[in-house]
């Protein structure tokens, strides 16, 4: 099944009402984010995810990668889709225009890499690497690295690859244990095994520029010890032409669970004398550069869910209205499409709601990434960046929790034929199983909120937040329509609850750690299901406003409010339970 | 890995102290299942699925079945292991002992049946299809028949299927289009497709008893007109031996997101001019002889959702004690194996008291089903039959979600590494996933639930177990000790949710059956939370006197409070978020 069709009218209200692009576009270095312009990428961007990428998706997943002596080949079809993707200029999308890039705001490129990761997450795994170089380089790297690399990674001529993880140092890098010898001539030979590197080989380009975190001889022990370089696969010469093979070879290939499209491979460094590397920035701050592009591929991460779950729901509704199965429990008629029948319809508007609350959330904290960057008052920047940075573990860990359990929901629709693999319907489902795992786990994304988060600034922006929400259930509770009555209700609720346990954990956070670090993943899961209730309440409030004001969406509007209503009956209850867990966690 | 051992322990205290097994054993029939024969069946039972069964899982895995010109070959070794399983006796352990079988009480041999699925689910599907043909043939077949087929279906030397679904027919069985002719002489003609057949076709047995659904030329439309035939592959003659093949094919199998090992057939019927076929029973009849199995098939299901659990628990248990990873952020010590971490154990100990919870419910109600049989007052027979049937959809639709929950976050505990195929997590999460949906989804689990469980006596079912889980309240409530008192308050919380949730689907599923319709599977997930947690409570007031009586199990038993006070804390919860919910459904 090859049928992804962009939600474009879902994506245009997200980031035009929730995360105000029109808003953003009049801040500089953004005035070309018009609407006639987000309507040109949107409607092209749809053309080429639904065209060319989602019907390669099966095939990767089918035919996988094959490593040979070194080489890895990406299957059938990916090496053109990947030339087409370059040409069509959509991997510098969000870059700077003074390397090539189209300096696109993040609330409106997000759409773009949620299609993308829609259409087929294996391929997207590629840019979102290699985003993530191109993030690195320009915090860190010197004028000359960058005019060797930087305009060719975001044309997307060369990809870029984070090579942080070693078989003994996963979650915890700081028992990384690759090193780099400094030579006379400034370069650095660079020794080691690094695992789990997707993209570290391919045929898709000519050159691969990994980035990889290694110890300088003197370095201290941990985390403070640690150094990023430059690695490329293909030494580059003076003129910018490609010399001699670096001393980097892939040893294999991982048989994974998902995304079989991407190569994870096993990556040598510095096996025939050491591979050549050109440090970045000053040496041992390493961790921190990485950090600086953390946000953007957490966040990156949490719309794979995002992505991962509309696209199993589209595949799920489309087979529940073909399927006839059964009668109507409630008309009678004989024999009924399975969307008819209630347990059906509620699966699929747990899904519906689940995506569009978690896709809002995220289309947000992009436009306060935005904001962060462009806004003129620092004050007001450091703001955008702090609640930005407080949302992120939120977008991380909940839109990929939520993408396991939506595409669980699709294969359940399909009923036995879910299980059948040429179905398509299990396959979103195993590929997402990786996204609450890497770019830091659920755990490592709850304590994150908690420990980073909330305890930097002693829980200011979270009442920033708090009081931000406040708002809207006021709005809501105000309101003369009973339905916007009831999710402000459960809002109210899911808000105190949400309060309560913050308070707790900030008494008690740093004198009971223990308590605080078992409550974390039900205080992340809260969280995120009030601040998506949050925004499904901001939707609704917008939807109705525009409904009343006579809309011509009315029939999309009106989804608005029933999906937002769903959220409030089905999902937000659950706020109570997390915050009780948490409680019994912090209190106990 | 092949690294499972049975927990014996628990199983014994399980069957032991809630399942009340050496009541049981008091009743007419089941008199040799003495506490001795217990030791000694599960001893075996867990050395031969220890050794035998658990090292083919990851091989019927990665090796699949194959189909060629109408043969299935069945994993490597699979054969051998099935001759084992049969020499052992172990297919007909819970079956009558005048055909051959051990006669034990359900509550003994659902532990085995554990150990079997927990081993190798792939396999077990094949003697769980058996046990349930043999179920319908002691139900409805001629004495001819059951004298042709019982035996050696019960010793295993030929083995059983159910073909009920079709292309246009899965959840709903009145579509079945399959016919069957009479003739002459007695026998019929089938003729028809069927798929999903597990084992319908292999080369373990020489010869396999299909039961099949089909209508006869008069029968009434839908499900009334459906009736039951034995199909065996190869016909028998009148001395017993084998004789010509039937005109019954296996015209491909599925390729599977689990379960590799059991192949998933397309069985056709008649082909070439019609399969000999015996009518069960009488004409008609066959979605009720269908039925009275679905209990104990559907039990079945349910265990294999444990069984999963169970092995995912002691895989990622085992990877927790050995993998370093960080410090530990209470004692500050440097590099700590993961188990250390409180989100690790946090995760552990979810997946071990939502096991250790279902698993006693799956067992108590293996209990009832025995008392069904052998109480010898008819009134008791009746009700524990009720009582058991209104739990086994939460023993199925429960112990299923569970199953595929827990495998993923055995999953989550290992990290990157869960991701590879090779580390064996990732397989027992794609085998979970059929559970949810073979022998009814957990939506029909749910409508089951309510509408035939509940609402056949008006809720007398439930009351009488509402009373039941009251007295357990009230000794936890009452007891000195504080673990005790806050199982018992938030048992008492979760009851009092579950009274008010049925109090209103008994006043409305009639009249407005679309909101019950739509609360269901909330229902059904509240039941399960309440329900399992019943189950804790009682295991920890055993076990508190227990070890207030000095008992040598101490290590055990304080284990057993503290998984049942981690189910309170962090499980019940979610009883309160089921149920509001279920009333947004059914008030709303």
């Amino acid at each position: 099944m090859s049928d992804y069709r962009a939600p474009i009218q879902d994506m245009r209200f997200v980031m035009d009402e929730l995360a105000d692009l029109p808003g953003i576009a009049r801040l500089p270095g953004f005035e070309e984010a018009t609407s006639d312009m987000a309507d040109a990428i949107l409607e092209e961007a749809a053309k080429f995810t639904g065209e060319v990428l989602a019907p390669l998706n099966a095939v990767g997943d089918r035919e996988g990668c094959r490593w040979q002596d070194g080489a890895v080949s990406t299957p059938p079809g990916w090496k053109e889709a990947y030339r087409q993707y370059c040409e069509g200029g959509w991997n510098g999308i969000a870059c700077s225009p003074a390397f090539g890039g189209q300096g696109l705001p993040g609330a409106l490129a997000v759409a773009v890499k949620e299609m993308v990761c829609s259409a087929n997450l294996a391929f997207s795994v590629c840019p979102l690497l290699t985003t993530g170089a191109i993030e690195a380089l320009m915090t860190c790297a010197s004028g000359e690295l960058i005019e060797t690399y930087l305009a060719k990674m975001i044309s997307g001529e060369w990809t870029g690859t984070m090579n942080l993880t070693e078989p003994q140092a996963g979650s915890d890098l700081a028992l990384l244990r690759s090193r780099a010898e400094p030579q006379a001539d400034g370069t650095y030979r660079i020794f080691g095994q690094k695992i789990f590197i997707s993209y570290g080989e391919h045929d898709m380009v000519d050159n691969i520029v990994h980035l990889v975190l290694a110890r300088l001889p003197d370095a201290p022990p941990g985390v403070k010890g640690i150094s990023l370089f430059l690695v490329p696969k293909v030494l580059v010469n003076a003129d910018g032409s490609l010399g001699a093979r670096n001393d980097v070879a892939c040893a294999s290939i991982e048989h994974k669970l998902g995304i079989h499209g991407s190569p994870t491979c096993v990556m040598a460094f510095g096996e025939q004398g050491g591979a050549v590397g050109y440090l970045l920035g000053q040496a041992n701050r390493g961790l921190e550069y990485m950090f600086v592009m953390m946000n953007e591929a957490r966040h990156g991460v949490g719309l794979q869910g995002v992505a991962l779950g509309e696209r199993a729901y589209q595949h799920a509704l489309a087979y529940a209205a073909e399927r006839k199965q059964g009668r109507d429990a409630v008309t009678g008629e004989a024999l009924v499409t399975i969307d008819h029948h209630p347990d059906v319809k509620r699966m699929l508007m747990l899904m519906k709601s689940r995506v569009e609350a978690a896709r809002a959330l995220a289309y947000y904290t992009a436009g306060l990434l935005d904001r962060s960057h462009a806004e003129s008052d620092e004050n007001v920047r450091q703001q955008q960046l702090f609640l930005a940075e407080f949302l992120i573990p939120l977008v991380k860990g909940g839109g990929t929790e939520m993408g396991i359990d939506v595409t669980s929901l699709g294969i359940q629709i399909h009923g036995g034929m879910g299980f059948i693999e040429e179905t398509g319907a299990a396959q979103f489902w195993r590929d997402a199983r990786i996204t609450t795992i890497y770019e830091g786990t659920t755990g490592i994304q709850a304590n994150d909120l908690i420990f980073r988060k909330l305890l930097r600034d002693r829980g200011a922006t979270a009442q920033r937040l708090f009081a931000e929400i406040e708002r809207t259930v006021s709005a809501l509770r105000s309101h003369d329509d009973a339905t916007l009555n009831a999710i402000g209700k459960s809002l109210q609720e899911g808000l105190c609850q949400w309060r309560e346990v913050t308070r707790c954990v900030l008494a008690s956070a740093k004198t009971q750690p223990e308590g605080a670090l078992t409550a974390a993943v039900p205080i992340l899961s809260l969280a995120v299901t009030v601040s998506n209730g949050w925004m499904m309440g901001r939707a609704a409030l917008i939807a109705r406003q525009r409904l009343d004001d006579g809309d011509a969406a009315a029939e999309f509007l009106q989804g608005k409010c029933v999906s937002a209503r769903f959220y409030a009956d089905h999902v937000m209850p659950q706020a109570g339970a997390y915050a009780a867990t948490a409680l019994n966690c912090l209190v106990g």
